[in-house]
């Protein structure tokens, strides 16, 4: 949890926030001897360096693009102190929780969940020149952009640097892919899989785009070109040759890599003049004076990660609710570490009879 | 409810599918006497045109890119008549259902949904030269595309007729607006209201990609380009001068017009021959023979306004809910239609203490 | 499915109402070649003794103590044919899902769920004479009123009678055992086991209390009589003495019988002459024509089985979700149906490391 | 917040455990500036009085009626310090979420929640003879075991001292009820407000039962006996001349007062020696070393009231987003606290077309 949370944390390096938070994670529920205990886990990461004069301007007024207006449109009150409910702070969260899914995943089907950023600004590096299958979480923590190829991270941290300087931002774009999904997941109609991985990455601050598979540049394609022809591999498995849907068809995961991609705005929060008006419904002008971030992909990363495992999880466990049952076989029913009992799934019970 | 299925209807022009359905709805239970009744509305909409013999070819191999295989891998069967549970024929329950929704948010704050298609194959209509204050569904409607400029209109319509005649499909975008949306929509952090569309959105068939206001274009901009202004307009309101936010910030509604963009991938079901594999294992040819949808954008357009209707018309309620509570101050509590009752907000309540 | 609603169905003995109903299902989708597809199952049953000028005179005022006003006072309408939304005809749905459910703990655990008739108006058949072990569905069969001791049943029998001749009504008390349930249905806080068993009892029309294991008498008792020694049965598991408990400890269940009791109160509808109001605030007097069940419980049997056995249903697929997850442990994920996956329990997967 | 948790705080009197627990709340978040900032409110309650070694011999033995032997089945773990997570120190959180849920009834629909004791082992207090419409939270608190009627509370404690004294322990009733309620709250099938009250007070630790109303009484009388007959009151209002229906009439409150009366086991933890088995499977005795409560119904009456007023608050907001909906009549949506807007009921609107 705390190696998710360091990838997370500001301050990490000179193109994220120069606030200095160690973002140190305190266990407080839900864990001992080596194991979950079935109760709630709680996780506590307190504050250190949070300066409530930076934020003294924005009492007065509503920062363009910031929630703050919406917020005070909807509830009725300012809550301005590190940007209230609406500051990013809570994808720490997020990035907790995360860390406990990713397990889950890696223990029940090696599932392995990996992000990278692909755009900074105008500076690409295209999905298919990225190998997928071997894609390693070293390469993309190899450089402070997190993108996986060295020469184009480069020049992303150059935009960044640019942008930084002059006190602007610019927005990215983060690629992330699923291996090992297994098959079944996610629901034919109003849960479909991709359904539930687009609302938790645009439930991420800043995101303005999702994509799955071909995206919007399957709009663009013909249906002859599109589909992804089936064969049966070695192993005597169903398989696609090419992955244009992206590891889900029909709502429901096949077992091949599923590939996203998710549009981040520029920070909002910039040191250049910006009109705007206060609450009390003044015109005004506002200049921003907190450290911000230049650009949030960097630290966006383990945001989406996190996202992706933690929607896969829970439909790991939908989907084994719905469609795994195990079938209990012993005069008393059977509990947990207890001799006398035997599970065989419904199919081997079917065969028995 | 009918004038919505009827947008949706197969047949309804020669860049559809040529199946005739009526689609005709009668509604079962839940309305009377010109007003709902507080009991489920129950519609039903029977298929006329369906002829089974289409499918024969299906229950040996799963098609290409279409739910065959994900549904067997999940739930162990094959539906194959008209599509089982992953047909496209279930879109009839969302735009009955949307139209419920249309029609409460009419009457609630004159919120209007309207989708149109922007983009088929090659051919696009940007968003920006679209006037979205001024949009109005005759426009749309002007022609079988259901894009509101005449000349582009004809030009997608080329390009369906082109592919619909060797049997092969094209992909589209969708671009959807809702006006005079409630200020206050959505929660600050997972229930994202875009986070909320996406879902409703990316749950339809064939989607493939997400934009909210700027999208992934946004990604490319920096934060001086992309923050929207905020300035008090002539009623005394609190406005943005740009849009780049598309109507939503923070999570939040910020009463500007939302502005959202749907990718479709092209019809899976094409005449061409592809190679895929049966259920049992065996690598074979396969050629569909159904009659469908050489693009299905245009009948899609009332599918994408329902889902943004539903998803809007349920976050009112929660925003009614939470925020907007009315006081009731009477000695006994009050009733609906009975006297005696006095309804003041909280906010006038707490003024008179 | 048609089996358990006879058992509901109208018109089945003097003693229920002389509606005639055949209450003939009939399954619209979700079900083929003998098992479910992993679609909703949708059922029909149409009303076919629907007299509508019985109610002719609800029209004008408010049944007492029937849902007629509170019903206006939510919604604002008055909805009177066969009782409106409040018709306990909804039960149908309740029994016709409760079979599907009774089919699938049966199958996944050997879970048994029976209902019987414990009190009717002052004529009782106290639980701790009937063999919870023993019970079977042929005894409580055996007679009109689905109580399994013959004696009692005849005096039950009379008392409805009794009241059905002057159009009175009377209450009853339903004893409902789960029998064979898996140990660890349940939550250990808000969703304990008993409050589900009792939010999903008390939806049914009609009840006024309900009970698990000692109920009020417990409130009675002393912790050294109350309490439930443990100790091991001779297949080495885990088993209590006695069972006041009710087969649930700590919201979580067992392995005991579980055992409740329902309280009904007597039907509304009666033939007397009663004080009551008309919708616009006059007072009136009223005499129902209807024709009425005169002591609800013996219908409410399949009724009560039906809800605790979707809630252990539903209880069970939430189990195997949260504590019984399968390790998936193959290259590729596996499918059903498919060669290659080996499925091996965590703790399995866990000792060969 | 802090007045309701001293209410449930061990060590209050003679007859409660000895443990000493300030249970001195801190809220975290959620609130300031005299309102709550629509973030959810965290509150902290730190144990202060826990002596581990009070739990040692449980760790080896399950403890009989305790959930020690269920939470192992479930989650093969053993968490014995103060009883893990199936501890009744849980119930802080329902007192202090309850505190919050009282103030909301209170500004919105002056609806008040009140419980006392009813009954202790054999010692009872009738309902009838309380005057539920004049019942004061005064008369509750008067005494240590929270029976307004001071007599009878006299020989409650004395019932619950003669038990003390011996380390056995007795169980007893609690009877709530809820004035000025508004009308509406609930639904007709699935969520009747009967359920949702009774799911949530069988939540509550030791609970074995739920009335409503007539309760299990009311199972043993005619329908001419039971019926609720409306009369118009000098205010004009509908109401009923009795309640035997408890304030709910097919699942929707009323206007009358709610009377619920919820049955609590004896404390399993007594120092008797009782037989049990460890987690191994052998047979052991046990004899309870903790400090615990005699009785939990004295202690448990702020813990039913908090149940009562959650399960009200989420009633009405759900009625207010269902039935309640204000109209938006402006140009621009209205925002909080924004010049502009005005709200008219759908009602109102109607009437003005």
């Amino acid at each position: 949890m705390q190696v998710e949370l360091d990838r997370r944390r500001p301050g990490q390096s000179r193109i994220t926030t120069p606030r200095k938070e160690s973002d140190t994670c305190k266990i407080l529920s839900g864990v001992g001897q080596g194991s979950t205990l079935g109760t709630p886990i709680a996780v506590s990461v307190p504050n250190t360096d949070q300066r409530g004069n930076d934020y003294s301007e924005m009492a007065l007024a509503y920062r363009p693009s910031h929630a703050d207006a919406t917020y005070d449109f909807k509830y009725g009150v300012r809550a301005v102190e590190g940007g209230g409910r609406s500051s990013a702070r809570e994808t720490i969260g997020r990035v907790a929780a995360g860390a406990v899914a990713k397990k889950l995943l890696k223990i029940q089907s090696a599932t392995e969940v990996l992000a990278y950023v692909s755009r900074v600004h105008g500076v690409e590096l295209p999905d298919d020149v990225v190998d997928h299958e071997k894609l390693t979480i070293e390469q993309i923590e190899s450089n402070i952009v997190r993108c996986p190829d060295p020469v184009i991270a480069e020049e992303m941290i150059k935009a960044i640097d640019m942008v930084r300087l002059r006190g602007d931002s610019v927005g990215g774009v983060i690629t992330c892919i699923a291996r090992n999904v297994p098959r079944g997941l996610g629901s034919p109609v109003f849960d479909k899989l991709e359904a539930e991985l687009a609302k938790g990455l645009m439930s991420l601050p800043a995101t303005k785009g999702f994509e799955i598979g071909s995206g919007f540049s399957g709009s663009k394609m013909t249906g002859s070109e599109h589909n992804d022809e089936f064969y049966i591999d070695d192993s005597g498995n169903v398989r696609t040759r090419t992955n244009r849907s992206g590891g889900i068809q029909g709502g429901i995961s096949n077992g091949e890599t599923i590939v996203m991609r998710v549009a981040f705005k520029p920070t909002s929060t910039i040191t250049t003049l910006q009109k705007t008006v206060t609450r009390e419904g003044h015109e005004t002008e506002f200049r921003a004076r907190g450290r911000h971030d230049p650009c949030v992909v960097p630290r966006a990363v383990p945001m989406v990660e996190a996202m992706v495992a933690l929607v896969l999880a829970d439909q790991l466990l939908q989907h084994h609710a719905q469609c795994q049952l195990l079938r209990f076989d012993t005069n008393l029913p059977p509990a947990n570490g207890e001799k006398g009992s035997e599970n065989v799934t419904l199919e081997e019970a079917a065969t028995r009879r």
